[in-house]
């Protein structure tokens, strides 16, 4: 995979040392620009390689397939990505990413690199609200991603991309739903078992359990419940904005994002939130798993004007 | 769905006279272009709603799932398409889709519009080479819709539009390969059945029979009984210049679609011919089926230079 992805994407990334295991942006990092690093196991396709470029990541170090890559690849993108203003980390919070990402930070702290780190923990059906830094990761952390890449590509300081990173990983809500697993390559086997008429709602991205299963229940009724939980969390008033995205876990097509995307549009509506950006597609997935989630970043001016700020990648474009 | 659509998609596409089933770009048709307009039945998406705008078709006629639209929805494109240079349509060959469109041709013309059609006709295992004028279009028709789209844009003629687009028709050339069916909503059934460890190559995009019924062999061996096929049809020199679309029939993700590739590069460029662009992902689908297809638009100059002419859609943007 990873040699047809290098060859596909030659025009963006290119290989650190001959290894397609830590990729540059050929258009990404400058010097005097934090740099940004992300990172994680494959399985996700687009997610993570696939926004790597110019206003968005410098380099993404690539795991196995669920798995974290180790310290050596992250290091190399590291200082592949490094112009002197230090390095900013944004990943999911798995403990193997973090294991592998913080001793790669220790590293390129002894080769005068300053490293920060933001984990993206928008999954909240993972953990409840009191424990909000012990959530995972999941579709969220592309708005946590663009919102980071745009701070470095704008010359912010570290510190500043750091404290920006953070406020969109917090104003940022996903919630998924499967409703048939993911076959492991490696095993040959599916990640878990769910009936034919059951679907999971809180599911993860590797095959975590989510917070209920039961009955299939039509599209508006499974947006309802998602939407219900994000709204419980975000303390929207009326005329604030958010982006949106409605993410394919793999198999689920398009057609059935659009039906989420309609109710959630309804739903955002009646409260008189307005949709300032909507990403409805494949953007985090799961292998081949059937299932979607729904993403909301909550805006502020900040954090709208750097939505906005232009990204050139293979699957993330803003002009 | 359509009305998610309409939603999500407000910057580039906008109902006709209150109908989503007839879509018009809101920075399309113009005086003195002439308009393109192209249609189909839903459950292909991004197909065909997703390239609609500056640089690529103008309007769109949106069928039910796998059918065609009547040609009331066409006639409206028509009208909203039309800038006085008289209106392209291109679409793909099937039955209820030439009657359709055939019909709304007729009515345009009494309303003094003239139009032209090209068929898509890039399946090539859908009939023999003796019969080209009979095969069906399917995911190589986005290489023709883009062809056509820039060649509108740059202000050629109808018959000149026509010509163009006829000959990216002539040169492109479509293969795909099924590993499960899809479930047809309609009727709550898969279109077709296929046993666990059998692949069907050839498969159209609606569940039409492919050429032969084989048992699972490796990404490598189904690309190269793909790559010989074309290649035994492209009559290719070295040296000479290709685009190549690997598309998801819907619930293939992305990583396996990389793995095919992989091989097309490869066996391109043993044969001295280069990929001058590459597009990846979900093009145009068959709602959930499991399975890919792989096009390759042989370009010579003419064709290259459209090719990289801008657009600017909800699903393919080229700057």
């Amino acid at each position: 995979m990873l040699d047809g992805v290098t060859k596909a994407h030659a025009a963006y990334i290119q290989p650190i040392k001959g290894s397609n295991r830590s990729l540059v942006a050929k258009n990404g990092p400058r010097k005097g620009k934090v740099g940004l690093v992300i990172g994680g196991g494959t399985g996700h396709e687009p997610c993570f390689l696939g926004y790597v470029g110019k206003g968005l990541a410098d380099a993404v170090a690539v795991g196995n397939i669920f798995s974290s890559p180790p310290p050596t690849p992250i290091l190399e993108c590291t200082k592949a990505a490094s112009g002197g203003e230090g390095v900013l980390f944004v990943y999911g919070n798995y403990a193997g990413d973090v294991m592998n990402f913080e001793m790669a930070a220790e590293m390129a702290q002894d080769e005068n690199i300053e490293v920060r780190t933001v984990l993206t923990t928008d999954d909240i059906a993972s953990s409840p609200i009191e424990d909000r830094e012990g959530r995972r990761g999941v579709a969220g952390n592309i708005f946590v991603f663009k919102i980071a890449g745009a701070a470095c590509d704008r010359g912010l300081s570290l510190a500043e991309c750091e404290a920006v990173t953070r406020k969109a990983n917090n104003r940022t809500f996903t919630m998924g739903v499967a409703l048939e697993p993911c076959s492991l390559p490696q095993t040959r086997r599916h990640n878990f078992e769910i009936g034919q008429d059951d679907i999971e709602i809180g599911m993860g991205i590797h095959g975590e359990r989510g917070v209920v299963r039961d009955r299939m229940m039509p599209a508006d009724e499974i947006t309802d419940r998602i939407m219900d939980r994000i709204f419980s969390e975000m303390n929207a008033v009326p005329g604030d904005r958010v982006a949106v995205l409605v993410n394919s876990f793999g198999a689920t097509p398009l057609m059935e994002l659009y039906i989420l995307f309609r109710r959630v549009a309804q739903r955002l509506s009646a409260k008189d939130i307005s949709i300032e950006a909507n990403w409805i597609g494949h953007y985090c997935t799961s292998l081949d798993m059937v299932g979607a989630s729904i993403s909301i970043l909550h805006l502020d001016n900040e954090l709208s004007e750097l939505l906005h700020h232009p990204c050139d990648t293979a699957f993330l474009r803003v002009n």
